[in-house]
């Protein structure tokens, strides 16, 4: 890559006086502070200053550089040492650095760069996108120095042109350990053969028997009785017989999610249209007032009215459901010997906006799940993931019930990850998913989800172990109705088929009828 | 009141040929169609045309009249009659009716009406408000027959012009139910006295013992593990000993509720400043792209993408926890040998937004309850409540909690209904509220909250009785961390006070210690 920067260093005052001193340091800098770094690498690498001219307060800058210094960084380097030199001796400041012009050049083709024109002409940013021998130019415009500081071009850069080597910002090859050495989809453990006695369409046959009631939000089911204390007793027997089995400590965590805690989590960067977005009223008693009367008297929720009465999105509804656990422990110091930190939650509702795709009881948008989060050593934390997947295969098979488990796909923060790369430590294998077959069905419905996430999070909330040991953490996730799902279309209906362990859990129930329904 | 109206009828075509018949017309309408209904009132107070005059296919009128028939009902009490008349005879069709200005005056003062001059203003319809000779006039312009039909002039008024008396939108006095006979605040049974083993403040003890956290989001905490035990206990302890015993079948309610269900609760005319709105994303995959791209670059999150990428509000997080069961049994006929029927939930937290007036560990915005509705006829459902109730107290004097239960203020659903006089029947006293008395505090945290709604929800949700008979339905919250409140206010946070109930029902808790928290 090549880079060619117009731009300024704007002083406190006329500096005139200060033109030889000037000169003098940018010869220096051209032989030192713009190659400092530049390892065995070439000097067209680093930056250059080629060409400068002082009018008064202001120093005009014409700066090329290869991409291991790039000009930009090249421009940031100059500010103290300029500043030092020039307030003891003549006490004049720097004020300001800005960019007028920044020309990108960036090779293309083969053992070069990919470049995403397509998601280039997306960043207004990017302006004259030109193609021409194997090369891709463009110019950025009017930067000032505090977006040059947060490192906004080298972000939009990395965005637009990849390649397979992945570098930091540094522009160093960093080792990619988010590329996993797993195959998504491969099986890995399979259950025995059990026998069903069910065909037909679970949900229909739920339906029809008036165990579910659509209710009227997009993906959302009201659970009668029947099915609710099938529910229950499944819920008992994964607590009892796996999660407290492992030590996990019952906790409720908030499911009331703010934006920022889900940034943390880089779900934003991953999945930021598959969530419900929340917004709290403001404190406005006149808009209040006005939605009340014009609703009283028109009979019909006057939308507009209310969107001037609410703040902007503060809030998600959970969506992973272990937000609160790295919340918890954000800032927080732990010796390693209180580890490890074994926590699970089933507490409420987590919701998936699923658009089009919710179908059925297995697809849904608000979902039971019971959720267990844990934090340790990295050798803990996969042996406790694998005891969560290991003990849920034991009681699938004392269940009666057919499974499989696979590698699962890459999970949501590592889809933020990918344009974040801090070195963060990642697992080989990152997801496992347990699947309940579903007779007719190729594929199952995932009922447990174990994660280890290696430092992601521990580096997103800032946790910290006593001595500064490495720590990880992992989360298994039970999903309850899932669970419902996968057990009724193998096992079907009819209680007498249930397993013994099933029905000695089961609360006898009864249920209105409906005259008009199912 | 008075009234006086200048509108037309249009005819399909010109009417001129009609015009005998029209006149003949009118003046038997001043006779019968305009009066019918009167009663004993003088005829002042129905309505009367003054003037007309036909131009082509345009009939302008003048009707005045008293509050009884008022000129705008008069209008539409022409349009049917008309149309007989002149389809028949001319093939003339009544094609619309508008009002091109209504003037309305209001007697206020002693034994008259209360004008509220300053709700008044904010609704844009009303015109050339003055006040004059203990009289309040304004006027309405240019108003279409939909709006007529719609009631909305009656309702703006009933809004603005209020009276001891109410009437409905015939102008019937009506025997107003919802001015209860009772008073709020009036304390109905108190418990015996038992030990208290803590005086200081709850909140704040919990939060140096490590065994709640503050959450980020507003009046919400992240509950540990040994608080949750305890709440865990509470909420077994519930369940067995009172909604077990009164024969509540557990269901799963979902949690995420659609704006036109709340609206059929009436809570947005109640209290829409009190929940949190929710918003589901868009299909818009270019809107979501920018909004990843943009996130990564500046690391911020970019509010207004998100804002464009989200539909309209369209859900609030469940604030009354019962909503689903109205919506479930919506629309459906259910004969009483079924009834009564007796649902319950406890499937995760419900929300309501406090603004600023979320504080410690009782006021909050997130919490969990178990919520009891039913359904069945009047006496069954009054016997449900109090056998709800009942049993509270006698479970908490079990727990040697200390409490007293004293007639709750209207309900939200009465806040929305009394601009909305259907003939909704209500009990007597809607809702009760049993509290725990809280050391050092005047005011106990209220724990259960058991409510009679009469016709209400039976109305809005159109739910009908195989025979049509008169059927009511009821709810009661066990608010489960108010339980825990009060629980730990009353006993402290030394087990070894607690009373043996709820040792017996308390699992063994395991728990890390922080370095640095609490």
């Amino acid at each position: 890559m090549k880079f060619k920067l117009k731009g300024t260093i704007t002083f406190s005052k006329d500096a005139t006086d200060a033109d030889a001193d000037i000169n003098h340091f940018i010869e220096n800098a051209n032989e030192e502070i713009l190659l400092k770094g530049l390892g065995n690498s070439d000097e067209s690498e680093g930056a250059k200053i080629v060409n400068w001219d002082l009018d008064e307060d202001t120093l005009h800058l014409t700066i090329v550089s290869g991409h291991k210094i790039r000009a930009h960084d090249g421009l940031l380097r100059l500010k103290n040492p300029l500043s030092q030199l020039l307030g003891k001796k003549y006490h004049l400041g720097v004020r300001k650095l800005h960019v007028d012009e920044y020309e990108v050049t960036i090779p293309v083709g083969e053992n070069e760069y990919v470049f995403d024109l397509n998601l280039a002409e997306k960043f207004d940013q990017l302006e004259d996108i030109s193609i021409k021998d194997n090369k891709v130019t463009f110019v950025i415009k009017d930067i000032d120095e505090s977006r040059l500081r947060k490192q906004s071009i080298n972000r939009i850069i990395k965005q637009v042109a990849k390649k397979d080597v992945v570098t930091d910002e540094d522009g160093e090859e960093l080792d990619i350990t988010y590329k996993l050495n797993s195959t998504p989809g491969e099986i890995i453990a399979t259950s025995p053969e059990f026998e069903t006695y069910f065909e037909g369409d679970m949900t229909q046959t739920a339906l029809d028997l008036g165990w579910v009631k659509q209710f009227p939000g997009k993906g959302q089911w009201f659970y009668g009785p029947e099915i609710t204390a099938l529910e229950r007793a499944l819920e008992k027997i994964i607590v009892e017989r796996v999660i407290e089995k492992i030590g996990f400590e019952e906790c409720l965590f908030p499911k009331l999610i703010p934006i920022e805690v889900m940034e943390k989590m880089k779900y934003l960067e991953g999945l930021p249209e598959g969530m419900y977005y929340v917004s709290a009223p403001k404190r406005d008693p006149e808009i209040f007032t006005k939605f009340k009367n014009d609703l009283i008297v028109n009979k019909e929720v006057p939308i507009d009215l209310l969107k001037d009465g609410l703040k902007d999105p503060g809030y998600v509804n959970a969506a992973a459901q272990c937000e609160p656990f790295y919340q918890f422990f954000s800032h927080e110091v732990i010796d390693e010997s209180e580890m490890p930190i074994k926590f699970y939650d089933k507490s409420g509702w987590t919701y998936r906006w699923e658009g089009g795709g919710s179908k059925g009881l297995d697809r849904v948008n608000e979902f039971q799940r019971i959720e267990c989060v844990w934090m340790g050593n990295p050798e803990e934390v996969t042996e406790i993931r694998d005891a969560t997947l290991n003990m849920s295969h034991e009681l699938a098979n004392e269940l009666e019930l057919e499974w499989y488990t696979e590698i699962g796909d890459d999970p949501f923060y590592l889809e933020g990850r990918k344009h974040d790369d801090r070195g963060i430590e990642f697992p080989d294998i990152p997801k496992y998913e347990m699947r309940l077959k579903v007779p007719g069905q190729e594929k199952g419905v995932a009922v447990v989800s174990a994660n280890v996430h290696g430092t992601h999070f521990i580096e997103g909330f800032s946790i910290k172990e006593a001595h500064n040991h490495r720590i990880w953490t992992g989360c298994t996730g039970f999903g309850i109705t899932r669970w419902l799902f996968g057990f009724l279309s193998q096992k079907g209906f009819d209680k007498e088929n249930w397993p013994k362990l099933v029905k000695e859990s089961l609360k006898e129930v009864k249920v209105p009828k409906i005259l008009t329904w199912p």
